[in-house]
């Protein structure tokens, strides 16, 4: 506390987001007015990410933040205290269905409270391959499940009969552990790119209702035969591929994610990817849940609530190709005086089919640039990972300031994105892979 | 001939193509002027495929010419007699690479003469599941081989080691006879809608050059084990559908599509699936060829012959999601006074992906209607054969006397056509399936 200097409450300094109204941050119990030391910070735009709220949980992410001499640099920007919130009333509510819910990280930005329902900000997706387990997008439909590893048990069946039980451990003990990288996807990622032509049902993502980890846990193959199935591995080629999974990224999935198991389906809907898994029945018709024939199905753009019908509806299973543009951040300004511009983001298509290009305009869609690939290593019709993409774009010469730009993927198969919105809407904002365009400002030097 | 009336040449008859010229048509030596009859044809506007032309061919297609009235009907239109067409030299030139050609359906509608690369009619293409082998499109780089099915031999090998030499009769007695109904498809169908865009290298395809047949033949898979070569099936789990064929819709496949041996590889694009089959070598390399290497790739749309790098670009195999209308032709009149029009074509996708849905416009793409799509009782991930369809969609109602039609196709895995060329357009025209659009014409009643 400096008494010299005025107390704000935090709904003061998010109001406070960007040049014109100034760019403030909080640091525990300090306010800094940044406007000016924004265009200087070695890490570019991300400080940005912060504007408005807590420096805390970026600076946990950025190691290079962890040294002593920070918060000096800092001090000569302070412009303030902030008032201390209310305490939390600490005993829960136990009438509350959300009192168990896990801790999140406070970076995480929600479309939904309760059910909990959360994307990271774009720009941190294309930084790492793997994303970290507290930034991976959050989709819960109901809170989530409080899971004894003890008594937790997953049933196998087939038909209208109960095969075996098995308990965390047996999981854990008595199958080969394999390892898959994989995407999970929401149906709806880039919904909010529907929601601006026409309203749509279903919670407002952005561009970053997608993310990528390393699953590892027993085969639904292994697990099958233990419990006394044999499937013709030929002609379910892909079941070898599909995971009862324990951990992400190397640690316990997170309650978040499905603790103790999910089953990753990789190539698939995220939807398919049952989390806090109790049981697998194989059957020969389609499931009747809900989920699989009431909802998540694509339907043309002419067709509304009053005229739907989903049993004339294909079941979203693969997803078609995507890509999406993560940095710059849209709306951004770029550095003074630009010739051209550096963008970042990730590509990824369904069924495993590898991302082989990513086009890149900054004239929003009249010429392109090829993005340099990372590679991943994989199959080329076995890709469940991502590819992230970086590409330096020309701007135009006459931009006025302003850029458009957009970025496009094609598969392996040649599969390109839609160039536009308008031609893919449906009524539940599902599937919205269109190209992707965001819009950066150019000051002059 | 009928002395009374004058006589033309078939260049004059050529002229006549249109309601404004007047349709002409001929029939052994008479030309008729079917203008007027147009328009009553019990076939529709099928007539018109032979306007400025001979009758003959489309008599032997449509049986329900096959009666001795006919002639009758056509007789109140005879306007005139056609000169003879000079026999044409019956020697042969035995210096021409072309001399030894196989007869061909003069329906078929040529992009080049020499070699021959010829499509049908679009409009006759939705009329039968299976195309029947003298309307299926010609691809052809060279002169057709002369081959002698009693000397002919397929060698097997792996890396540089022979490994086995089958005769025709090998092939045929040897292994289990296997169908499968599969498109070929051009990687440059529709590459005219290209060329109106910008220039580019290629045989200018209108939207015919995709054509569905049943196949016979041994399986690779059969044929490699009978070779010693015994390849993990699991691995590579597509080899069980690869049919090195010998028959094309029950008969010995012609000539002009790979007599007496072609491979067929389900979904994937036709210059994968060699004719007139010599050798088939396993190898770790991708082949060096130049159609595999330096042709046959995708580019983004700011290539262009000064700066493209064909080693940068992965081959094309698998296609994208395409599909066409085929009736109503393009520029044709339809019914006056209509109030709606039928629509038909067909939609297809590579790797076996199955069509969920066909959307078609009769407003440029503003609204639509979900097309009737044709049963093909395939596995939805192993659909090798087209989705014919139909649809009958309501006009606008300020047509103004005209329409633009529209349609698109998606996949299994939700996959979707682009809207527009221009994102797509590359220096070899491949991969052409953004929306496909023909305009029509509706008379005032």
């Amino acid at each position: 506390m400096r008494s010299d200097l005025p107390t704000y409450t935090p709904e003061e300094v998010a109001k406070h987001r960007t040049k014109d109204t100034g760019i403030w941050v909080t640091y525990k119990n300090s306010v800094y007015d940044i406007t000016e030391y924004a265009t200087q910070h070695p890490g570019g735009s991300k400080i940005m990410m912060a504007a408005g709220g807590s420096l805390e949980p970026y600076w946990e992410l950025y190691a290079v933040h962890k040294h002593p001499g920070i918060i000096g640099i800092a001090e000569k920007y302070r412009i303030g205290n902030i008032v201390e919130e209310k305490s939390e009333s600490k005993g829960k509510n136990i009438n509350d269905p959300y009192a168990n819910e896990p801790k999140r990280n406070p970076i995480l930005i929600p479309s939904s409270q309760k059910p909990f329902n959360a994307e990271p900000p774009p720009l941190l997706l294309p930084e790492k391959f793997l994303t970290p387990n507290d930034l991976f997008f959050v989709r819960n439909h109901l809170p989530v499940p409080v899971v004894d590893p003890k008594s937790y048990k997953l049933e196998i069946g087939i038909g209208d009969k109960s095969k075996s039980k098995l308990t965390l451990n047996d999981l854990k003990k008595k199958f080969k552990k394999v390892s898959t990288t994989s995407v999970v996807q929401c149906a709806g990622n880039r919904r909010s790119e529907m929601t601006k032509i026409k309203t749509v049902k279903g919670l407002n993502w952005n561009n970053a209702a997608i993310s990528n980890a390393e699953w590892s846990g027993a085969t639904l193959n292994d697990v099958l035969l233990a419990s006394g199935i044999d499937l013709d591995k030929c002609s379910h080629d892909h079941i070898n591929d599909i995971l009862i999974a324990y951990e992400m990224n190397g640690a316990d999935i997170p309650r978040d994610h499905g603790y103790p198991i999910r089953v990753i389906i990789p190539g698939i809907v995220g939807a398919r990817q049952v989390k806090w898994l109790n049981r697998i029945y194989l059957s020969k018709e389609e499931s009747t849940c809900h989920w699989q024939r009431k909802d998540y199905k694509g339907f043309n753009s002419s067709i509304d609530w009053h005229n739907v019908n989903f049993d004339t509806s294909v079941a979203i299973q693969q997803l078609p190709v995507t890509s999406a543009v993560c940095e710059p951040a849209d709306g951004s300004e770029i550095e003074p005086g630009s010739e051209d511009v550096t963008v970042k983001g990730y590509a990824w298509s369904g069924g495993g089919r590898g991302i082989i290009r990513v086009d890149v305009s900054a004239d929003g869609g009249k010429t392109w640039t090829t993005a340099e690939l990372e590679p991943t290593n994989q199959n080329p019709y076995k890709t469940w990972a991502w590819t992230l993409w970086e590409a330096t774009v020309p701007l135009p010469e006459n931009h006025g300031g302003k850029a458009e730009i957009v970025c496009k993927a094609i598969d392996v198969s040649y599969n390109v994105q839609p160039d536009s919105v308008e031609g893919i809407w449906n009524l539940r904002g599902c599937l919205s892979n269109a190209w992707h365009r965001i819009h950066i400002k150019i000051p002059a030097e």
